[in-house]
């Protein structure tokens, strides 16, 4: 008998338990190899104070097993409970999320009957590094940030997962029209990425229009790999079309751990009544038995779920009477799947899953080429109220000196002084960039800080600084809008 | 005879100059008292020379008449033209892009029969500020700026449109779940204008979930106000998915100036064949005569348009056998529309428009009160690659003190110091955040100078800074994950 693998297992909250047991039973009745170890999350734990959701010791079979097989849970209402999935995706590393977004048209409703989307989706960075300040009255902030490690890491993955499932096309959705230096970083990463997957092809789509076809002709995609943001929306897009919300499992992966669950939640006004349907999480274990390397269990598994819902046999949340032959509850719905292993669907298609050496492939970051780097301005950002874009740029162009010019003042990111327009609305959120007095020069940390002093010096409220630099005579800094 | 009202027209390029002539020649017919005035803008422009493709006559042509009725236009390819449509709205301050997405079934495809949607973006800040740094050589940032102003004026603008136009509900979609702040405050700003229109419902959903809603059951929504990004990638999808992109024409609405365009681009190879669809820029003008007052020619434009829709008069983009009758050029089809002025359309649902003293209102902001700021601290970002976190904890502990400490470090926003997990990937762009030694103390700006002469002294190269503030005694900066 083959060696057992441990996983770890979370039961959560809701519907969790019972779609948990469903899930844990088929896995066993296909003899699933599997040592389980069971930890406790959600709600439970954060309200026995822990503001996380997770215990230490949760933490430590994680990265035992370095598997992770997670029902929904409830984050309690109320101030200070963080999320979870987020919690476990930013501490372990879990940079890929890949969603498969699948149509199972006629058994299923869906406006797009041969949707076979897989949304890969950058799960670190962007925005969601959730770093935001408020430094004026009236404006907020908050960093995007890109990597290109963080973007090659997520671009390779996806290139990876389409060689390993035979599939044909990547695209990349970005804005880099808009954000030439982020996006446009995430868009050159992937077309170097690309060159080196030549068996498959590749696009780019802008994210608008990429999304509005995603959303009226799914099937024009295959693997789309996207920025966080952009993912987070258009997944939820894609499932949401494809009518398998409730159906639809997901992969979190890591270089260490990779975390797999049903894509709804906790639904707790359905626990405990035999109702919930456990196909999510099932699909879920399915990418993971993928993962550690079962690929026969998963595609029994998979093939045997294809065919009890082209049996139409439907638990209540997928439950037409156009097409669907009998209503069971959770355990039923389980039972009839167990009786379908070794059945494959005669009308919906097949899966069939490729061993492979590995499964965790593509986390692999090339070293970056060292660029020289030189520091030539910085911008200055002021919270100031005292009048219009001229009197400031007045006042503070006398601070120049000590190598240092002010050479534009801009206003969320359009240029009012010199030379601005009277209809520019202005904030009270202004900044002014200061480059060298000689063109070509370079600038010392110590002209920065000197600046600084006199900026401070005559009474403004400098809120925040971002220096300008070239990286081999390159320049990493954006210019405005009228600059 | 009443007074003739001002306008400025662009006639653009490819297409742009024949569906202008047809949309003119229609307004004509209907006999809208026009003063046209004519610019140049685009590709001709853009190739003598001039960067941003309008000529400064032509500022001075939209200061004075305020409206502007603008074809599409060609960018050129390569370096160095900026985007028209970008410079405009900023220049201009045109903060609210309003798009109608509507479906004709079953006269124009779709799968979404019912879908009568109105997309109200936010149109000058967020990520489009486009203020970007790449200040390490892994890591690029954009800066996201939400401000009270700013998003007041769009939500009041969406709710007196949809009063305007007896539109029965406004929804907000943010990702405030994450962006706590910026995201927060433009659902905070939603709900209290929200508090002042009692007559009209409204609702907040989570933007990827409202997405999917959006794109799966769009009738679901009446009028959605949204962010910058949010909108721009949403009305493309909603547009899309009414089956109109062709047909549908938006705003662009300033305080002082209003733009009036159709959202398809300039189709340089349909150009000159008398073959294109003027719909898009013929409803952008309804659009216009109903904002400068002239409710009764917009009503009769915009019903006689309908009407020939539906008498199955289409131009080749649109023609379909099952449902066409004719298909005509363009100058043909502006005939039709002249012919069915008048006229109201017997299936699809005729357009009716409320006369209204103001049709600009909404542009007003109130003072934002005053809060007590106080300054608590800062975030020093370090580019860093000589180590871990905790050697970078431990040598930049050293360089605390006159009432600084080091309490925090992050690696895109996950603490990794004191206290980090092993598996969290570090890019070479580190966060320090400087406390107060006494909690509850503040800070003055000379010890943030001082704090980085001392980074700076040590070797680091400090490539931003964030000050920390509280208002009226509240945090104004977010904890990260783990903090």
């Amino acid at each position: 008998m083959a060696t057992r693998i441990p996983i770890t297992v979370a039961h959560g909250d809701g519907i969790g338990p019972e779609i948990m047991a469903a899930t844990l039973h088929i896995l066993e009745a296909a003899k699933a190899p599997l040592d389980i170890e069971t930890i406790e999350i959600g709600e439970k734990v954060y309200l026995a104070g822990n503001t996380s959701g997770i215990e230490p010791s949760a933490w430590e079979s994680l990265r035992r097993t370095k598997v992770f097989l997670k029902a929904p849970i409830t984050t309690p209402q109320g101030g200070g409970y963080k999320s979870l999935n987020v919690t476990v995706r930013k501490v372990l590393g879990l940079y890929a999320n890949v969603r498969p977004c699948v149509s199972y048209h006629p058994f299923i409703e869906t406006k797009h009957p041969n949707m076979d989307v897989v949304i890969v989706r950058e799960n670190e960075e962007d925005l969601y590094a959730g770093i935001e300040h408020r430094q004026t009255n009236q404006v907020v902030q908050c960093l995007k940030l890109i990597s290109r490690p963080g973007s090659e890491k997520i671009v390779r993955y996806a290139f990876e997962y389409a060689r390993r499932n035979d599939r044909k096309k990547v695209t990349c959705f970005t804005k880099d029209n808009i954000m030439k230096l982020t996006d446009g970083l995430f868009h050159k990463v992937f077309n170097e990425i690309a060159a080196s997957y030549p068996d498959i092809e590749n696009e780019h789509w802008i994210v608008d229009i990429g999304a509005a076809k995603l959303a009226d002709t799914p099937n024009a995609f295959d693997v789309v790999v996207m920025p966080n943001l952009y993912g987070d929306v258009l997944s939820d897009v894609a499932a949401q079309i494809a009518g398998s919300v409730g159906l639809a499992g997901s992969a979190n992966i890591g270089e260490h751990v990779a975390m797999f669950e049903a894509i709804h939640g906790s639904a707790p006004r359905r626990a405990g009544q035999n109702l919930a349907n456990p196909s999510g999480l099932l699909l879920g274990a399915v990418m993971m038995l993928v993962h550690i390397g079962l690929t026969d269990t998963a595609e029994q598994v998979h093939n045997g779920w294809l065919r009890t819902i082209e049996d139409g046999i439907h638990t209540y949340d997928i439950y037409d009477e156009k097409v669907s032959k009998q209503k069971v509850g959770t355990k039923e719905f389980a039972d009839a799947v167990i009786q379908r292993l070794g059945q494959r669907p005669q009308i919906l298609k097949a899966v069939a899953y490729k061993k492979m050496d590995s499964q965790s492939a593509g986390a692999s970051v090339s070293s970056t080429p060292a660029s020289r780097k030189e520091l030539v301005g910085v911008d200055v950002f002021l919270d100031w109220t005292k009048g219009g874009a001229n009197d400031l740029g007045g006042d503070v162009s006398k601070l120049s000196g000590d190598g240092l010019k002010l050479t534009m003042i801009s206003n969320r990111g359009v240029k009012v002084w010199p030379g601005g327009h009277a209809e520019t609305f202005c904030s009270d959120h202004w900044r002014c960039r200061f480059l060298p007095e000689a063109e070509g020069k370079t600038v010392g940390h110590g002209q920065v800080i000197a600046l600084l002093n006199r900026v401070a010096g005559a009474g403004y409220d400098f809120i925040k600084t971002e220096n300008l630099y070239t990286f081999d005579g390159e320049r990493g800094f954006s210019l405005d809008q009228g600059e």
